[in-house]
């Protein structure tokens, strides 16, 4: 009896009661109501329900993998069932995930990554020198030689050295490897700083400023830490710049109801894709200078920039730049990752942070608390090492390596550049320059009665039309609401990593759907 | 000039400075001596400080890897750097790492990973055709084939299949893997069950119990979620066993200040290695039943259960063969861990969750929780499938792997009669038996004089003597008062790990070291 209970259990889709915050797809609805068919206990019946949770995690919300993508994972199955729809697959593009869209891994990268797992290898003749050479420096600095010992809790040496010795060659101004923390990919380290700053209650709450839109990560965590997200708005008449007075507004109104300390940037922009200036960095910089602001600079896409005429700066190079009195002062913390650039090493979840004045005591702090979760997953560290550390001009990986880079990026550029192109010559769509990161984030025109008929579903308008792109086209995209908009703009978040020729047909399968939506709703 | 001022900071050691809770270290207050030396900015300038900084984060302590370890460092550099010590090399037996005390990986699994790492190595004649099996079932299971492609966010599905069968096997009782999540090691489910559990304010904040001595990861993670601990205490004269007449004590008592919803058991215990009997399993059970007390049990060393007279019983079997009432009311949330068991693969950062009874809307939460990070390394993921799914008899690997898996639990066995024999024939030190587990928490005398002593260095009387240890043999253990003790009573945890010659020569120093703190002291 326990156990058909049991499979009564395995058939039904629990996750799609509707967590996911506002916008609530049928897709949730129609599982919700099929739960309500097994014979479940009532909730009054259990310890932890939705009254009794912790209100601030009930609060989270993440677009990202929400309702639009537990859909996804539903039509998928149907396909596989056999069930007919217009298209034969879902194309997953609501979500920076290279090697799932088909991008190779870096055959350096695993190489090493191969050789530090099974140190065997290191003497098949089937590997490079210089990838056993890493391998062996790696391995060194593993207790016992083993990527299976817990690392220190800031991550194991002699990789934060090399991370440091990289900071140093792209920036030209010296780092430290004291102040280099690794972390299990960036959201980690992004959520551990903020989980330091937030304190304080009622209106001297702490403030965390974010860009709208953001990626959502940052309104999660600050809705699990009940610290008080402050909005600045991105200027989308102007490729998504940031703009200092608008920093200064959102600052100013913050002030009535919260402790502002904490400014976030996020360069290249996710998911809007814009490449900040030098100029407005030292803006970004004076600003926090001035207004006593932690910075965090996310700077996990600083690899991905295509516009000719744009280059990534990075937030420390330019804080050292602006002299004594602004890099002795500003305290700064940056974020990079394995999981985006030309490796998109996103399941090994490795990434670092650098801080720059962080208090010594603070210092302490960082690293007790990290303690508590012991390292960051070794591999992942090893994974960085790569990223940070690549075959050089002279080795034997260097030619193949090269090439694998400059395939990946090259095709980005392209895939950017066609993205932007094909948006722009579809009535209704309007798209920036995707100068750089990995996504597309048009606006979108959505017809008075598609609202409307958005609002008897209960949904947001965009996430009505993305629902209905998804189950028309197999689409996956993401709806603005799920990043932030200003209040009448709609918007999506799609990826470019499709594959060159695959991408086309996903562009020109999204201009036929727009132009029946607007026929439709017209 | 900005360089100089970098480079002054490299040789310094800002993590010293007392974070790591009550029992500060000379080393600690050397370090923190040491840092009023450089032209630091005055504390009051920077945005983030102890004052400004999140209370719960600051009121976090974590002793496995607390101020010892920082003083265990700091005598590796020295040694090092030639300095003269009675010892020739520090021995971290503070934190249960097996490969850094010079465990060997298990063969399979490592050959596994390395084919999941870089499938090239498919084609490898040197490689056994059911690791070959093994690693294209995970890889298919991943996005493009690949483990770089992020999982679900609950983990890789056929891993999670497999964790299910592995858990039907070993308890006789089916599970489902829809009730299992994969994990960033078990540290992180644990966190991320109670984050979800925690919630009211003032006497309704909820009260979590856990074991004393407990495994501080529960203290530290209560702290952070500013939850209520109530501590129950184990029954050392009974060989550290769990009273229910205790729970009920604890619980009376809390219930005046807080609102105790969640019941932490560890099995078997870390640090004390006890490993509970059945019938104390039904007695707990029972009375989480009677009380609505949500069940956490941390099972990750259920693989290590060495005395002959004991058995590992899972909460999940025993919460089934209780009958349906308690099966279908009984919430529980169980651990398990690539990091210890035979396998010692803690870099990896590998682990699972199973809940039972979990409310279908509450999962809902738990997923979208978990995807704000995405999801676990999809190494540790892999691992995870291999400790469950190892090879089978009839299969070409099995046989090397049994005599692996033999090896390193025979040994940790031997280890545990062999530990707990010497430390009772040392005046002064009475120890447990090591049931199972991986670590020895003695009792040790601490005379007056030296309690006396220790307080005038502002340090728990066993941060005193573990101080000392380190400071006179290089053995690094971790103080009773990091895991909570009785009053008034003396212990420290010292793990089983290194290799039995080794483990000899460190049980004689110990007991050296003892002798003559007993006659200097008294």
């Amino acid at each position: 009896m326990q156990r058909a209970a049991v499979l009564v259990r395995r058939g039904s889709c629990p996750r799609a009661s509707g967590p996911w915050g506002r916008s609530h797809s049928s897709a949730a609805a129609e599982a919700s109501a099929a739960l309500k068919v097994r014979p479940e206990r009532s909730p009054r019946d259990r310890i932890l329900t939705l009254e009794s949770m912790n209100p601030q995690v009930k609060a989270v919300e993440y677009a990202v993998r929400g309702p639009i993508v537990l859909k996804a994972g539903e039509i998928e199955m149907e396909l596989q069932r056999g069930i007919k729809k217009p298209f034969t697959e879902v194309i997953r593009a609501n979500i920076g995930d290279a090697h799932a869209m088909g991008q190779q891994p870096i055959t350096f990268l695993r190489q090493v990554m191969a050789l530090c797992t099974y140190p065997n290898l290191l003497n098949s003749p089937s590997f490079p020198e210089d990838a056993k050479k890493r391998a062996r420096r790696i391995l060194q600095a593993c207790g016992g030689n083993s990527l299976g010992s817990y690392s220190a809790s800031q991550g194991v040496n002699c990789i934060r050295e090399d991370v440091a010795a990289f900071i140093t060659r792209r920036d030209g101004v010296p780092a430290d490897p004291d102040n280099i923390y690794l972390t299990t990919g960036a959201s980690d380290g992004i959520s551990t700083i903020l989980k330091l700053l937030v304190s304080g209650g009622g209106k001297s709450r702490t403030g965390v400023m974010i860009p709208i839109p953001q990626y959502p990560l940052y309104s999660a965590v600050i809705s699990e830490l009940d610290a008080v997200q402050v909005n600045y708005y991105l200027d989308e008449e102007n490729c998504w710049a940031l703009n200092v007075d608008e920093l200064r507004r959102a600052l100013r109104q913050a002030k009535d109801h919260c402790d502002p300390k904490v400014l976030c940037i996020i360069n290249p922009g996710n998911p809007t894709g814009q490449v900040q200036s030098r100029k407005c960095i030292e803006d970004v910089i004076h600003f926090a200078w001035e207004e006593k602001l932690f910075l965090l600079a996310d700077e996990v896409y600083q690899d991905n920039v295509y516009s000719p005429d744009c280059r990534f700066h990075s937030f420390k190079k330019v804080l050292y730049q602006m002299g004594h009195e602004y890099s002795s002062n500003v305290e700064l913390a940056s974020f990079h990752s394995t999981s985006k650039g030309y490796m998109g090493e996103c399941g090994y979840r490795g990434g670092y942070m650098e801080v720059i004045n962080l208090h010594p005591e603070i210092k302490g702090q960082l690293v007790k608390l990290l303690s508590v979760r012991l390292c960051p997953p070794v591999s992942g560290q090893a994974a960085m090492d790569i990223v940070v550390n690549p075959p050089e001009p002279g080795e034997e990986s260097f030619e193949q390596f090269s090439r694998e880079k400059e395939f990946v990026l090259g095709n980005l550029a392209k895939k950017a550049k066609l993205t932007e192109d094909l948006f722009n010559q579809v009535p209704g769509i309007q798209c920036n320059p995707l100068q750089g990161a990995m996504y597309a984030f048009p606006r979108i025109l959505i017809p008075a009665k598609a609202v409307e008929a958005a609002q008897s579903h209960k949904m947001a308008p965009d996430m009505f039309y993305c629902m209905k792109l998804l189950e028309e086209t197999g689409i996956c995209v993401v709806p603005g609401s799920g990043f932030g908009q200003r209040e009448g703009t709609y918007h999506f978040r799609m990826t470019i990593l499709p594959p060159v020729e695959k991408l086309k047909t996903v562009l020109h399968k999204v201009k036929d759907f727009h132009l029946k939506f607007l026929e439709q709703y017209s």
